[in-house]
């Protein structure tokens, strides 16, 4: 597991279930176990379990759990997705949390994947942004893979992106790009722009990406024909599953989508104890 | 600030910053300083401003915010809901968990909002539920209380809710609830029970909540009669927008709502540097 | 184990030992084994194994530990109470936490059986307070109970307890309860009164529980007689060995005793190395 | 402060408040402010309040503490010994933590004093040992400084003192002595004996200190005649207030006295918030 | 300062300082005011003082410390580098420590500065590696940034170096870019080759950076030939000062020496009380 | 494993790793397994193998590593030190942290061995200092032990040692070593001098230990035969290899070093995928 993942799930087991879960110590015996499903309440594209292992092995690693399904699918209403077994307890201590995660991060897949859908057929890539719940970024970014999406950097310190004020401090588009490339010789360079006059400006001044923010379709289609393949072309700003593929005919490298993550519907899910 | 919303902050910025803000160490000198505005772009009920503040004050606490709104307003698309001062490279540090945390809480607070005005007039009051985002519930449950809604339990610790499981295990209803009080004098006994048969049973097994998970409307009023105020009724399961009325209607006590948490849409905010 | 448990004894190992324990390194092979005993040096309640337990764990997992006695077992001076062995270096590194623990928590639990056995036959419940020793309140509560008492509510978090300057803060015990209610509708709610009057205004105003603080014998008779079960009434202040049983006859319900927890005798224990 | 009280100090003051002070939140207002007094139910040896102010430094920075008399004041029944002013919220949330601190340190410092006071005149010195509250040794220790006593070691890692099990792993007291004197040539070395025989080998192996496990009086005479003061002596084991005159009287240099920190008993201390 | 720095001053205060300066606390009283002096021993290239800052921040912030030499100065033998003021103990506390991270920073930033020297007047940049302390690698960074040099990646998470292992798992130079450059559009893809013949291979499949390991001077020179700007070229491996320069003429962009964070030798420093 | 030793781990394999080693995840199949060697590139006395065992527990406990060589084996340039097999992204991600470390502390056995090799055949010992890396003290005194040197103090903590600064705030050697003497009896007393007549001073005092700082050789001589065995004398300031060994033949009883810790050149070590 990636460092930082096994910090958040202890968290929120505290978090939940803080000195003790009352209820179950009143009435589950220590020793009573049981088996239990996870079932999908709808149909959804499957995302989250290398996290709900996680957090069973943190909780109790004597308790098993076993997905039917790869990361990915798209699952029926109704199907058993995964079964888990082993104390009682345990599986009650960690059913919220489990399902918490589950359901984020199979909403999370299955509108990337609905997005992923509608621009099928052309070479445009689908981005998600960092506009993703505190804490939970990278298991957030994972799960716009697993519904067939790409990430974007992963914070401000692995990769470079000169935005609006970066450009102002700087002068110029041409003197920002300078500067970084003269302090950092590794990373692409990523320009935002709103015009196509500093399109051609940010071309000329080096820079590896341009960011095309809220343009009309008219002038993405423009930019394209103004960068040639120079630079990758990112679109970015009010796009939904409506236009993007109007979108991604015009023809941009990459469209970076924030709704992916800051405004996916969970995924109904639930945990059944069949014993 | 409440223990554990610090550690939450911390990591977040640690998320997003990691080792540094590579572009704007690059192109922002250390002693810029700047103004910034937070700009509604579409009209919500404010939420979130307590935490932002927490945020500068880990990062920087030379910073200063100044929210223009109190938490709870609705604010209007356009409005500048608060200014920020201090150095440049602190406000882009911060500009996207700031952001990230208002709109969440904001979108929380504004679909909480909704509902509440949906049962305007009624006795019924509105709950949450422990379906909230894995280490953000204490956030995210202020931002229910500020869009009016109340709060159900904070975690497994701090309330009984005896469910089917437990139930099953203790053998029956009337053990479960003996069970409980038995060995616990200071908490309410909440009980969720699927059948008016077993609402029965659990005001005669001296119930003091019972939960009405997934009960018809005719069923639910039936519960309120045959209830007569002596145990507190709470509707949950597959209330919307669209029903919530109806439901309180029946005369229900308490009405829960996971979707307040889990898929609230992030209310449309950003952070403009004006000078 | 509970969140927090590890935590702790990390936090207690690494006080006792720091960088190392020099004598054991200087003198003890690293390879050498041994098997210890726990003996009762007097007789008492025993508590604490569970957390010992946790402690070997933390420190050297491939130590084994067998208790000898059940939790809660009177065990008589002279007694084995648990078998230990493992590596040397790890057994003398553990000692001195594991002895400071059990002794702790068996003195504890030893303090509250000579309280309820004072009260035998009687339906009043003991009670711990939070007078708990800093950072180890879970372990403290778990002694109170293997010696056979109840646990008060955990901390601030999952209790209403209104007091004396909750009171003078809403202008009357009927204002705060009734403001507390309507926030939360989930805990009962416990008032602390002084006089019988008070007691009056509690249970009028709607409280679930009333703690009777400090009162007289006749006054707690008196109170019984108010009440006549509509609330549960809680004796504290100033209540020993010498007058516990005299309390309970009034027929309160609940006694709390913050000594249980904040005044008990170390029980006498120690650990011999056998080869 | 010293590393450490500050985590043992944010890990009790979650330990109370966890996610909020219920209570408080519902029932006081949050600009409330109120001044309240530390008061002495009883005569005791005051100890706590640099630790108190560290409580209130890391809940509310803003809140002011005033203690009114020295720590290691002998302080009346009914003195007021401090002051406290703030948030009346803080100083409730705070009240529990605080009080605990003071009560136990100043139990310890209480039973300490009282021990120096029966050994008065002579030249023996009272010290603690490692019979500590998990996670507390620091403040305990400092609580033994403030009754009047001395600090033995604080752990494994400062200071070398070879037990049984060290004397039976290396052969002999000699063998044991010389490995040590070896290995580290900057600590004394202090060894534990039974016997006035293991006294002269320890002595002749070049011991500095020699702790007498559980002699007689007879033989701590004798031991002190044998020394001549070519080592510490250090008494330990079942020494009293009834008894440890008697042991000092004896010639010892040392004697070390465990239930000074597992045994006091709280001193009785209020809070009173008086407007 | 940056996430992480913190952490690590605390752990190394506490690695040091532990339950107590002893010494200080028995002979320096607490109210003890003093004025010292940093002192450079030798010529060297200054850097450090930043961190020096945070560490009198984190153990006593009414500690005044005033760098009289900016980072990246070339201080003479005996000058006086900083005053520093506060209380005696906090002084004598953080003596060490600071001196450990002024002489470990000075130390490679001297030896940086010599290396830059060494290829004054050339294209050439000075490049770091990922050799650097555990725990320390930002700050050691920043010091060769101060001595003139540049970054290479953070980690394994802030840039993409494909070398051998991934070229033999992906069965080609080619195979691996291409894979890359799938997965991953916003990073640069850097090449490790050993020979000429991958770099033709790596220039082919769209590398944008060809490390060169361990080359002889006249393969570098070829490789300049060969790749003719298509990409940036690192020489990497057995760089030392004496063929820096060499190795520089030969026309690579960059060089990366392992040596100036593994192998720097600390600038001799000390703190003189003055007052 | 001592405490803090696996905090230190766990920092240092986040400061590489972060989110993702983006590499490896691109090119590497999860179920992808590997072996490498640990191939020393020099001559070296090897120390580091029981924390890098530490490395990969921490990382993926499924790692096999088999040392092929004791810790402080002269190893030959080209030897296979060690084994290591598992998952081949575990052994990607733990190369470079398991280097850094085998690299500084077989650097510092060096270092440390040659030092020993200078005296060989006298009584004196060699010591480390607290001249360390942050966080890594333990580390690197292990190493100094493994190079056949002796350990000083490892922190402020565990012995007192009386520089200039104390004896001014005392008033004389004898004032501080009274002093210190009174309130701890459990440790040797060490006082630096810079004169003949200070080390006369601080034997009178009743010193345990005196260092000479800075001492010429004649005057080393001298305070030998002052002493004549009543205190044990350590030799600071100045000492290299070139000098060492007159150093000790004056007759001093300890060296210390501060370069074994601070200006050691790492060992060149490399890891080979050999399958």
């Amino acid at each position: 597991m990636t460092p930082g993942v096994i910090e958040v799930i202890q968290c929120a087991l505290h978090e939940d279930i803080g000195h003790d879960d009352v209820t179950t110590s009143l009435l589950i015996p220590e020793k009573s176990r049981s088996s239990a499903r996870y079932i999908a309440k709808e149909q959804f594209v499957l995302s989250g379990f290398p996290f709900v292992k996680e957090v069973f092995n943190v909780l109790d690693s004597s308790t098993l759990l076993e997905p039917l399904y790869r990361e990915g699918s798209m699952v029926e209403k109704g199907s058993v997705i995964a079964e888990l077994s082993g104390k009682t307890r345990s599986i009650l201590k960690g059913e919220r949390l489990s399902l918490n995660i589950l359901q984020r991060l199979s909403g999370i897949a299955t509108l990337t994947h609905m997005y992923v859908e509608k621009i099928k057929g052309l070479e445009t890539k689908l981005l998600d942004t960092r506009k993703t719940t505190p804490c939970l970024r990278f298991m957030e970014k994972y799960a716009v893979r697993v519904g067939g999406g790409y990430n974007h950097r992963f914070g401000l310190y692995d990769g470079i992106l000169i935005k609006d004020n970066h450009i102002k401090a700087s002068g110029s588009i041409q003197k920002a790009v300078k500067a970084a490339k003269k302090g950092h010789h590794l990373s692409k360079i990523e320009v935002e722009v709103g015009t196509l006059k500093d399109l051609r400006n940010a071309i000329e001044s080096g820079a590896d990406i341009v960011m095309l923010d809220n343009m009309s379709l008219n002038d993405m289609r423009m930019a394209v024909k103004i960068a040639k393949g120079s630079v990758i072309l990112e679109a970015s700003g009010n796009i939904k599953l409506e236009n993007v593929r109007e979108v991604a005919e015009t023809g941009v490298d990459l469209i970076s989508v924030g709704s992916l993550t800051h405004s996916a519907v969970a995924a109904d899910i639930s945990l059944k104890i069949v014993k």
